[in-house]
This record gives structure tokens, C-alpha cells and sequence, in this order.
């Protein structure tokens, strides 16, 4: 697929058929991943893919206990019926993780660096696009607590996990929210 | 350009040639950005497209001071010769700016929310995505101090510069510093 398609097609998918994972799809979309850049190289990341269903399981009970804490913290109404199931149902769910030990420059600042979590995020972005290209629906979740996942997925406390990304058939054709235009979101020095 | 190729063949470009930029080449990289996912789609960035040779000056400026200070901090010695006169050269530097109050369910963590950074992330590599596949160079560059940034580029105190974006035309054909493979970075719980 061309790749101004999947940036444009990729879409955030919430409806996947129970049914297991291709594993060569699977390496394809972990192999794009690795082609992000990041400071200095150092690849601060880790992939962690989980197919377990008890640990899936623990993945969706979290989430779902988040989205009631988040519903009460913020008064955000929509919470109320936004559904976590599919995390459930979704076949893979790979846990990116950073490294904050291998940020860039910005580590020497004041407020610490954050160039690792960046470089997981454009990790991620080539994941969705790849899987877009694949015809496999996908996520970026983010309605976790790291300290919890951390603990459901036995890593080390000096690493944070930045996404869980879901990877599924999906069931559906998700809509797209639209984006406002560039005129109101560029501005020129000239 | 298929988007795994792309994925696979976006270097790092640190010399590009000293002539204008074609307007319509960026703007098509800047509506990639757009497409990027943000936690509730709140699009939590602008863009600051810098042509103006003085404001690119003092981009240099600045990135010359950091590599000085963060060479005497970390003892990193390749810093002696790492040299940002490209930031002279280039003609457009995009800079990533993104607004901490456009978060997602993570801003009511203790630590505060970072999902606005990650989807600034993601718009920085779509851009480079899309770079790529236009024959364009380009480079994430980050060694810069947010705050001067900020002042340079006359932004809120409220607004975070992410990331500046250089795109031109390159002279030269980047090298890859290449990647460790899969097994070394995956982890699998099944």
C-alpha cells in the first residue's frame, strides 16, 4: 500500500473477530517498528506481545477499572459507555515498552528526557501503519495505568510501558473523526 | 512509495542542499501529520514551519550551545564532533509543538499525562514517512532546550516544543546505523 494511503486509511479499530494471529503478519508489523528512529540509535524499546488469555484477562480488567477511575476523576459523560470488551476478543496485544535509560540528549535536562518515549511512539505509528497495509485492524490504547501493566507483564520498575497496541481481524469498517486543516493548525515564519 | 519501503528506507539526513523549498512538497508532509492518531482525536499539536534565515539562526544558535553543554555533562566525546551547521543549510525547520491540555485519560495520573507527546511523536514520523517517499531529507532533530525554543519561536508558556522537523533536499545518500533483529527486542507470553 502507498504510504500516504495507510496514513491516510489507518484508522482506530475497536471490533475484532475472536480468531487467532497470523505470526508472519504479526513479525511484519514488529519488524516496522524497529525502523523507528530514536536517539542516538539506542532502540529504547521492548516488545512485549501477549496472546495469553489470562493475561489478556488481567489487561482488560485494568482497563476497564481505569475507565471508571478516569470517569470520576474528569466528569468525561462518554465514559460511561465506552466499552473496553474488545480487549477481550482481540487476538494480540503488544505491550511497548521504553527504556528511560537509553534517552537522548534531553536526559540532562532538568525535567528528564523524554526522547525515549517518542521514539516508542513513532515505533508504534510504523506498527499501525504496517498493519494497515496488511488489512489487520488496530489500536494505540492508552487507558492504562504503567504502574499496573508493569506489574501484569513482570517487567523491571525502570521501564515504562508507553502502548498497548492491538492487532486483530477486524470486525467492521471504523469510521474516521476528520482532522481540522492545516490552516488551523500551521503557522509560518517567513 | 509502498509504506513498508518507506518504513525501511527513512535515514537520517544531516546535509542538504541551500535552495528553496517547494511549497507543495510541505504541505503534503504536513497534512501526513495531520493523520496521525491522538488520544480522543484532540490533536493535540501545531506546526511552526520555519523559513526565516534569522529564526534559523537562532535555532543554530541554540543547538550549538546545547551540544557544548551536553558534552560537558555527559562526557559523551562524539558530541566534540558532532557538528549542526546543517541547521544553517536546511531551508525548512517544522517545529513540533504540542499542548500539554490536550492529553488524554492519562493526564489524571499523579505523573501527569504524556499521550499528547506520543501523538506529537507520531505526526513527527509520519512526516518523515511521507519525507521519504518525496525524495525529500529529512531529520527529528532534538537536541535543543524546549524552553529557548519556546522563546525563540514567540509560543505560550503553555505549549511544548516536541520535536523540529528539517526537510530538504539532500545531498548524499544517508547511511542506515542499522537495527537489532526481532528476537533480541520481543518478548513473547503465550
Amino acid at each position: 500500500m502507498d504510504v500516504f494511503d495507510a496514513i491516510g486509511k489507518r484508522r482506530s479499530c475497536r471490533s475484532f473477530k475472536d480468531i487467532p494471529f497470523d505470526h508472519e503478519l504479526l513479525e511484519r508489523i514488529l519488524e516496522a517498528a524497529l525502523w523507528a528512529p530514536s536517539p542516538k540509535n539506542a532502540q529504547p524499546w521492548e516488545f512485549v506481545v501477549v496472546t495469553n488469555r489470562d493475561i489478556r484477562k488481567k489487561i482488560y480488567c485494568e482497563a476497564e477499572a481505569r475507565r471508571k477511575w478516569v470517569l470520576e476523576k474528569s466528569g468525561w459523560r462518554w465514559l460511561e459507555n465506552y466499552n473496553v470488551d474488545f480487549l477481550k476478543a482481540v487476538p494480540v496485544i503488544v505491550a511497548v515498552i521504553g527504556d528511560p535509560d537509553r534517552s537522548g540528549a534531553d536526559q540532562f535536562l532538568p525535567e528528564g528526557g523524554m526522547g525515549y518515549q517518542h521514539a516508542c511512539a513513532a515505533a508504534v505509528q510504523n506498527m499501525l501503519l504496517a498493519a494497515c497495509a496488511l488489512n489487520i485492524g488496530s489500536l494505540w490504547f492508552s487507558l492504562f495505568d504503567p504502574v499496573v501493566i508493569r506489574d501484569i507483564l513482570g517487567l523491571s520498575s525502570s521501564k515504562l510501558p508507553i502502548a498497548l497496541v492491538c492487532l486483530g481481524y477486524p470486525k467492521g469498517d471504523p469510521q474516521s473523526p476528520g482532522r481540522k486543516g492545516l490552516e488551523r493548525v500551521v503557522r509560518y515564519i517567513r
